[in-house]
């Protein structure tokens, strides 16, 4: 696969980061218990500089620069929080490990109770490595690419209706092959990781974080046989949003990185250069984590005979 | 509304009828201490005679026959013995109140460490009443209808093919409109109790218990667009199954009832003359119930940013 | 049913007004020809005072005024069209005609070709008059009611998040009883004249217009369970916005009308007091409308053994 | 791709085998006209034993013989036709070309007034060749295989239950890791061409023929949740019905092939050794037949301001 990582998987973990979730009160005691275990292990700790760093003992950095100065990030907080550390350091191909915050989540696996034992076992070497597939988007309006780098995601590109009240017109390519126009109130395409996120409220089906896809999901469209599709993940995609348009549209990324959209824009969609690497505890299942999360085999929902 | 009840609300429960679960080790112990607290508050106590009635102070009682006997059935088993118990004495208006196993049902919402409280508040009058809409079924063959009585449904009406790998056409009519020709695996007509049932797993909507309605649910339709259909309460539906017919098709009713079909047959669904007459314990709250069942609210299914 | 309507279904078609779609070219033509037939039948005609009046033999009406003003108004549009109109004149139980501009609607049900044709049998009295249900919702804000008149919707209530990238959190309830509470991208609340309008796009059922009943269609919810629920169409459903929100909400009916929601807001929708009056032209046959607009029975769409 | 095909892309098309849909009346004039054009080229023309050859100038051949005796076979009929084709040739690698008899199928997709037209293009070398995964499918039962060749799908695995009012209980595995206990009707193991068959019927996304995936499609879930699932197709997929069984399971390939499963018994599916080999003629474009298959883009189906 085409797809390296800078970092080997021999690389002892040294110099650690700590990408914390902002504006959460919860946060601070795991982030002390963290700190404070990963310097008693003789570790150097780096922590991203939206948190005051003068309680722990730490040395701040800025949150792009983490990955390259990091043999290993702790991702502390929800599936939202990895999202953004994972699009700030995915460059670099530096893993990230999640701690949540007391409800389990998709990607941030690891309770608060089980982080000492579970930072035991990933410096013993004993862990799950794992890659997903993230996307790179840009804006094209004109002819003109309206970035200077892409804009990445890893959960999902959403491409939608601003003014609500107002239906999208829209085509879609695949390597430039036309597959349709949509009337809808926009348009989700959606990383294997993402399928378990907004995807799946919009009608998506689950994809295996081990398939190279992408899902293309339509929200509420018009035509009621305009069903998911699901592509190779080396295959690009464009969303031409109509010519005329009625109001503004809006492109987002992972529901963090937006974007106004114009009549007559493209975005064009691929996988990104670089994966997504993760590093989850021994025993790791995503299943199982599949059934927690969607209640599956919790007994059953409908009444039956 | 024209559906009445041959019971008025206001006479007391003196003879109770108990309509218990089939072929489950588990019922006993609850069908005991259930005839035990009747005798003792001076209740005469009658027992479908599915069940031995040696080992407990009753008398035997076909089931048929409960309905015009007693002031009050008691079901003890799940929503199943409910369907089952509902259609055999719905015609007397004698109302249900069911005991489930363990697990709480849709229909039979009183644990069985809540039956003495719940009795005491039922025999002091202080319960809530509920009628539910029921069905009623005739297969018509070559103009001739084919049973002496109709058959009864509670949750649903169900025509299907019958060797699954052929799809079955059939066209449906609402009070002599045609409505559509479908081509699907079958068709589920649903009341609104049956709503949080079969027709639920096949994509249909909840119907409210309260709304006189019924649910046209296709399963696994060819066309896309073959949407579940919600036609009021007193609108008769038919089922016209095609004419040249590759295998056979089947009707049930409730999943416990059924007729094999032929090329030709119809099957007339319209609302029963009677309702199915329940009693809840004071407090029942329907939307609770649902939230319970469906799982609504426990936090959200699908990862968020 | 307490619906009544103002207007006597026996008195004649003397004053006609047109309500015609504004910012359309292709209207003029058919005005011109609509406003020459009524002139010539004798009919005195009122053109709503959006459309420049100089041009045709007819009188400038202010739109509200349209209906009180009318024995019949007559849309040339679109489905969108009648529903602006519609909501102007309904309280004053005007019947409105609608004449699509060559492509049918599931309202304006006319072609311009059969025009003339229809009046004809309108003016004779041969045609078929419907009701079918409104809505009136209130904003409510710390127990304050925001407008002075209640705002009508013919198809639907709309409540979402506005800056979309956010989830909104908010509770529903009926006649005062918790339903549940929600995260979703929004909530419709459709009568079964909109059930075929967005809240299809939104997985909600198709409502046969006879039903009395509204349809509460999640868009895009968190929780897979969270289906669409049908209520009866004289409950009344309240629509509470989470006392913390991210963002601003936004209340919208018939994707006309909107309203801007705070966090903490409520909005009351009920049944309104008036029903919209439509008349047809004989022959008028719902379900062969919704099989020509859903491409019902027009060979199946899946492939098949 | 370790799929490989047997049969060199270069090699010219001499022998010739036709492969036509049994019980149908409307095949000879196609078959006729078809054997007397190739005829006419020179080709040697083989028929399959299952229409009587007195009356075309060719050779019977039985239908499992004609891959390895053909350079290329003709299938006259419908998808259910190729099919049927498909699956009986394709451990030969002989590619197939499908002649539609009058309607388009999402692979028969030459029209018999274009059959003339094609054939030159394709014998001058001229069309589009395409591979399409396949499954293989085993039933296992007590630890024994039942059947001494894989049974092949093209479209579809369907693992069901046979008495259709009792829900099946069965347990998912990916290459022996536990995904989930289901209750359902059933569950689709399709191919991305078969995406567009049953397996969308039941919900499940369209699957772009480039893609190797399969899609788990459970058939009416009593869990909501229980969404379709996308897994590489390289992975094995096993279904393991419940120990205690209600009735009769039924497996079917194709809808077209069946075994009847106990209670117990395991179905094993996994990627075909051998690649469905298919013929276009040139222009060939996949997302033309989607579109016009499910109405895509022919006008808006849902009603809209």
């Amino acid at each position: 696969m085409a797809h390296s990582k800078a970092r080997s998987q021999d690389a002892p973990f040294n110099t650690i980061g700590i990408f914390a979730k902002r504006h959460d009160d919860g946060v601070a005691e795991t982030l002390a218990a963290l700190a404070a275990d990963l310097t008693a292990r003789g570790k150097t700790v780096l922590l991203d500089d939206n948190h005051d760093t003068t309680n722990y003992p730490v040395t701040p950095c800025a949150r792009d620069a983490l990955g390259a100065a990091c043999d290993l990030i702790v991702v502390v907080g929800g599936d939202g929080t990895l999202l953004d550390a994972g699009r700030a350091v995915a460059a670099s191909g530096t893993p990230l490990l999640g701690i949540n915050l007391g409800r389990l989540g998709f990607m941030v696996d690891v309770l608060p109770s089980d982080m000492t034992k579970t930072l035991d076992e990933v410096f013993a070497g004993n862990y799950i490595a794992e890659s997903r597939l993230m996307l790179s988007a840009w804006v094209r309006r004109g002819g003109q690419i309206m970035d200077e780098a892409p804009l990445l995601a890893i959960n999902e590109c959403v491409i939608r209706n601003q003014a609500f009240a107002r239906v999208l017109d829209f085509d879609t390519y695949m390597n430039g092959d036309f597959i349709s126009h949509h009337r809808a109130d926009g348009m989700v395409v959606a990383t294997p990781t993402g399928s378990t996120a907004y995807a799946l409220s919009g009608g998506g089906p689950v994809l295996h974080p081990g398939l190279n896809a992408l899902a293309l999901v339509p929200i509420c469209p018009h035509t009621l046989s305009d069903r998911p599709l699901i592509v190779d993940g080396d295959h690009e995609i464009e969303i031409h949003v109509a010519d005329s348009l009625d109001g503004n549209a809006l492109f987002t990324s992972d529901g963090q990185v937006s974007r106004a959209l114009d009549a007559g824009d493209s975005v064009v969609i691929s996988r990104a250069d670089h994966d997504l690497a993760l590093i989850h505890p021994p025993g790791y299942d995503y299943f199982n984590i599949l059934r927690n999360k969607l209640h599956w085999g919790r007994g059953q929902a409908v009444s039956s005979p």
